[in-house]
């Protein structure tokens, strides 16, 4: 697909997927426009930014968030940093807001990754005009190449699964996830949601379990209404039930995406995540992640490097400005947590798969 | 103490122990004043009972919660239905009166407790007048031995985490507790946080970590507030958060409380215990059930023979009328689960306590 001549670029899945109609984003080759995900589901409103930093602070403020998401959005925000640039000083204020993107949110590799790719199109670019085709040409790039990536795990996810590619409506099974991997978090189609958008299209899925995932809620917030809306049997449940519902027996994968996979195929992602990879682990039920190789960051060596944000303590002691809590209350609210390789039985990425990962497998598939 | 004679009882703690002024209910003798903690900790409002079908509704509705405290609430529901009866039908309205209320909650084993043990008073009544005396004296009674009880438990819990009778801010440890068991949850001080009001009175408490305790925030709302009141240092997390607390390495101890506990030892409690109790075991931290032995119930064989209460899926859907969910989406919310003696390690009760349990443990303690 090549949408670049139109600068413009909203995803459909093609071939033999069903057609989502969710996005998190729209590009309009003049702006960018950003589904409001923290109206959701009471509302579907859509916010049109035509700058950097405007892109950079619905990063910040969660408007657009799940990590390939936020390196899509950074992307375009050079490009609109590029379209902004004054003609005597545009080297100046694009390199500025690729550092002020940078800055919006610390845990998610994407988003480090979608910047310096941007930035080395940018340094290699001779004039304004020239830096605004070329980094225009280059977000949409990254756009279609998340899509494309999460179509291409998809596969690898139902093969490692145990599914034959023939595989259609073989034994139905149940899966839990976690946070919201779905089209709203990535270019269209979804990581851990596309392999359960995949699983559904082929009549393999019996029953998703949804955690609502405190603090922010992507469960019932996105992950509920993206998976009705497209009419896939998603039941949700207080995070807090996981364990009873795995001890129930009927799930049998855990499947999550991830915000950053390290050198030894340790993992962060969204706070929650590791409980689950441990109770999955008592379970005897199989724990997958799902993330594209753009999540992989083979320059840290295990999850202790990993930079875990902390967000405000009103995110747990409030919802939509009701006090749940006193307001005086201390809060610990890390937004993700790491996950041991030990405890994953399987990554999966658009570049192949690595099973009970660890230092060596990783460098394979990514070395 | 005997406030019997004035027909009140609004328990304070008693000697050795830091007055909690923090009280779930109170008995006015001609009523019971019941503090509504759906609304805390925005607003303190109690509600005033003169009915026994009030109380149950009020047990139903959770203005009051807590297994303790539920017993207790329905043992005064009894004792207002002997003042409402009129002679010529007393005992046919007592009867009744005990079968509603015996059918507000399913769970909690300490409800049927009290309400038998009020059945028994009021068979070998002969008059109304006998029976509103002697139902009164009993429900006090019930309420005055759980208050006593806490204190006990506080005792053998300390010896059972290893700090001697004199222990004195000796080497201060962190723990983490889920759900509210504190004086909103029993007839005062409090049953896990009870053990943690000792620990903080004997300066040998770090920190308190408490899970916000989704769906119904009893965390956030109650034991948060309540700790806060007595001064008790305390961070809120959400429930996902927990793991990374335990592998940060600095909680020592998770201490939770129960509604039923089975001859094996197995242990039914708020949502989420169970995953705490595989996480405790993951990271070699110790797990203790602390619950008065009224929380026992011989007569079942495991936890597989409790019933679980399933409640509305509007408590996972909304918070006061916000839609926190699509309003269609299916929503699995189980209150209780089921947590195995095997991932046990104390169970503690005012008659003592039983170490690693089972079913030879349980019985020579309860047998």
């Amino acid at each position: 697909m090549n949408n670049s001549k139109e600068s413009q670029f909203s995803p459909t899945p093609s071939s033999g997927t069903q057609s989502t109609g969710t996005v998190a984003l729209r590009w309009l080759g003049a702006s960018l426009e950003l589904l409001d995900q923290r109206l959701l589901p009471a509302q579907e409103q859509w916010l049109t930014l035509a700058t950097a930093s405007g892109v950079s602070q619905c990063i910040r403020d969660m408007v657009v968030r799940g990590a390939p998401a936020i390196g899509i959005s950074a992307a375009y925000g050079v490009a609109l940093a590029a379209r902004q640039a004054t003609a005597s000083d545009w080297r100046a204020q694009i390199q500025e807001a690729i550092r002020d993107l940078a800055a919006s949110r610390p845990t998610a590799v994407n988003l480090f990754w979608a910047l310096q790719r941007m930035e080395r199109v940018f340094v290699g670019c001779g004039t304004p005009s020239e830096a605004l085709a070329r980094l225009e040409n280059e977000a949409v790039a990254i756009h279609q190449e998340d899509l494309a990536a999460n179509l291409t795990m998809a596969d690898y996810a139902l093969e490692a699964m145990g599914f034959s590619a023939g595989a259609e409506g073989a034994a139905q099974v149940s899966v839990l996830t976690h946070c919201n991997t779905g089209a709203l978090a990535t270019g269209g189609y979804g990581t851990a949601l596309g392999v359960i958008r995949r699983l559904h299209e082929k009549n393999l899925l019996k029953q998703v379990y949804a955690d609502e995932t405190r603090p922010w809620l992507q469960g019932s917030r996105l992950t509920a209404w993206e998976l009705m809306r497209d009419g896939i049997p998603v039941t949700l449940n207080a995070d807090g039930a996981a364990a009873a519902i795995l001890a129930a027996g009927e799930v049998r994968w855990i499947i999550v995406g991830a915000d950053r996979i390290t050198a030894n195929g340790d993992v962060a992602n969204k706070i929650g995540t590791y409980s689950l990879a441990v109770l999955a682990r008592h379970h005897k039920v199989g724990f997958m992640v799902v993330a594209p190789s753009t999540t992989v960051d083979m320059d840290l060596q295990s999850g202790a490097d990993i930079p875990i944000e902390e967000r405000d303590g009103i995110e747990v002691r409030e919802i939509r400005g009701i006090p749940l809590a006193p307001e005086e209350v201390s809060v610990f609210n890390p937004v993700f947590d790491v996950t041991p390789a030990s405890l994953i039985d399987v990554i999966v990425t658009e570049k192949g798969v690595v099973r009970n990962p660890d230092i060596i497998g990783m460098r394979n598939l990514f070395g």
